[in-house]
């Protein structure tokens, strides 16, 4: 989360910065990322690998010579504010979930169990309820235990109808079948898998450009009926199965979720010193949302690819021979970009715009 | 936490829920427990054991005969909201991480690792380190590894100032050293571990009663020099060191922790059917802190019993025979009651007053 390189040549302008406006700020973001690393660099557990700041935590299973139990922690965002104001519980489950699975199925470790934490402000059962239910039935879909969690009915900090809703999933993987990114090279594939919106991030920005009165008006680019209150809730999809087709015909050498910093924060942890990522937008479809957001916001190049996931949901890097294997594995999924020698000095993502800009 | 008996005997008399009236709604707590057991109840995965409601969750660790991963997620509860308030961020991590080592530590769980989850209006790096600073040296002081985390900035939910702090342990256990309730007989010694204050329960109550006017005022019965806000703001103990140093010297049958719901709704967990707890109040002390919410509330015996802690922050059953060990073995340790046979109708906890009621 702390990259901090430019990714799009040729913009040199002053961001304009929406994300800022809409009150979430990147800089305090990286800011307090370099405090936990502070905090935490006096002491690590010699179980624990890697750092803090990857999609997950790795923990070596005591007593076991192979394999590594793998945490990650995740929220929705503000995604829930527009739920609970317009009374739609159903998807923030699975959207908590999801993100979880994703999270961890980036380092190819498989769901063993997950704990959600439903803060709000007034507990209404029916409401609670429904919202637990849609995190076991995401947990069901991945043959993921629903281990427990806490409600805390927290009045002065929440507003009576607001929710917040956090969660921790626990998984394990095979420490040789960890994707290694130094394995990446030059001339390999980017297999990029759709995006259905903003997924879990984002939320701030839009709700800026988008306001409430909005969210139950007709938005028919997102399709026939559709609303814009659909578009923003669409639920945040689980890579797993897409993710494990592609591994049964294609080496998968990397993969990242693209999440909160877009492409151009996330990206980058899957690659080698050595080596860039070149994305050409024309190769895939952003989502109507998003195209709305970019034209509501102005959003530069730079922007968009910082904040938005643009259509891509999660990419992976394989070899170049097996790209055409790995799309024919999946519906929807699409060769994005390629991997080119990186040299000092140069961004670690590239990202072409579309032919059409 | 959906015992519905009444705990103590002689109390008919309508409850006045004082904590009903600081807006935190513990029937309401009890049907969404519910709502949760309908909407989990149609699928467990085979590798859990027991059920939502416990102290933890317990998942049989795959491909070993032996071993429990035991995780649990847990929050701080409206403390931050003082904390917050006094800028004094200090103590909170370890707040969080002591109670989650304190909830698998009940059935006899080693933590591994932990995960946070801070959720703030505006984000403040320096508070945010804090924060997290706190966190790890919690962590650091139970071997446990701080896996990672998620800090989410989300203006609209929260306000500038306020923040949610969150988190999830993961610990380990071999099957044959879980404490079996079943093994609790009449006869057996309960011994109770002092408790300094709410811990993390309580603080609407205790808002509702001491407001922030008073925070900063001087609270002489909790010490020289002690302010409201001190008292307010103790750490929540660690009880791990303390229950490894009396395992060392007693069979400890059951544990429990004593967090929201009191002595009435926690020492039940740890009961088998045939069994009630009886508690003489007279045997510990009753933190000034909890005094001064009894007095301010005028908390019915029922009440106090179901909201705080009222001086004991974990409880152990010890055959009657070793009693007198363990507690040597822990400065503090008191029996504090003792198992009784129960009969049909009877409840599962009884309190009798102190001397001095």
């Amino acid at each position: 989360m702390n990259d901090s390189n430019p990714i799009l040549r040729g913009e040199e302008a002053p961001l304009r910065d929406a994300y800022s406006r809409a009150g979430v700020d990147i800089a305090a973001g990286n800011a307090a990322v370099a405090r936990y690393r502070e905090a935490t660099a006096s002491w690590r557990h010699p179980n624990q690998i890697g750092a803090i700041g990857g999609f997950s935590g790795l923990f070596k299973l005591p007593g076991d010579e192979r394999r590594i139990l793998v945490g990650s922690t995740d929220g929705v965002g503000t995604k829930i504010l527009i739920a609970a104001h317009l009374h739609r519980y159903g998807s923030v489950g699975a959207d908590l979930v999801n993100h979880c699975v994703n999270d961890i199925l980036v380092v190819n470790a498989t769901p063993l169990f997950f704990l959600d934490y439903l803060a709000v402000g007034k507990l209404d059962p029916g409401v609670a309820g429904a919202i637990v239910a849609g995190v076991q039935g995401a947990c069901r879909a991945h043959d993921c235990a629903l281990l427990g969690g806490e409600t805390a009915e927290m009045p002065g900090l929440y507003q009576p109808e607001h929710f917040d809703l956090a969660g921790t999933i626990v998984g394990v993987v095979d420490a040789e079948a960890i994707p290694d990114p130094a394995r990446v090279a030059p001339g390999d594939a980017i297999v990029g898998l759709p995006s259905v919106g903003l997924h879990t991030n984002g939320y701030s920005l839009a709700r800026s450009l988008i306001g409430p009165e909005e969210w139950n008006e007709p938005f028919p680019a997102a399709g026939e009926g559709a609303t814009y209150a659909d578009a923003l809730l669409a639920e945040h999809p689980s890579y797993y199965r897409a993710v494990r087709a592609i591994q049964a015909v294609a080496d998968v050498k990397a993969m990242a979720h693209i999440t909160g910093g877009g492409l151009r924060e996330n990206v980058p942890r899957t690659l080698p010193a050595g080596c860039k990522a070149i994305f050409e937008q024309s190769r895939w479809s952003v989502p109507p949302l998003l195209a709305e957001l970019v034209r509501r916001g102005g959003l530069s190049l730079e922007e968009r690819y910082r904040t938005l996931n643009m259509g891509l949901g999660l990419t992976a890097i394989v070899p170049l021979t097996q790209a055409a294997k790995a799309i024919e594995a999946v519906p929807g999924a699409r060769v994005v970009g390629w991997i080119e020698a990186r040299l000092p000095g140069e961004p670690p993502v590239v990202v072409h715009p579309g032919r059409s800009e």
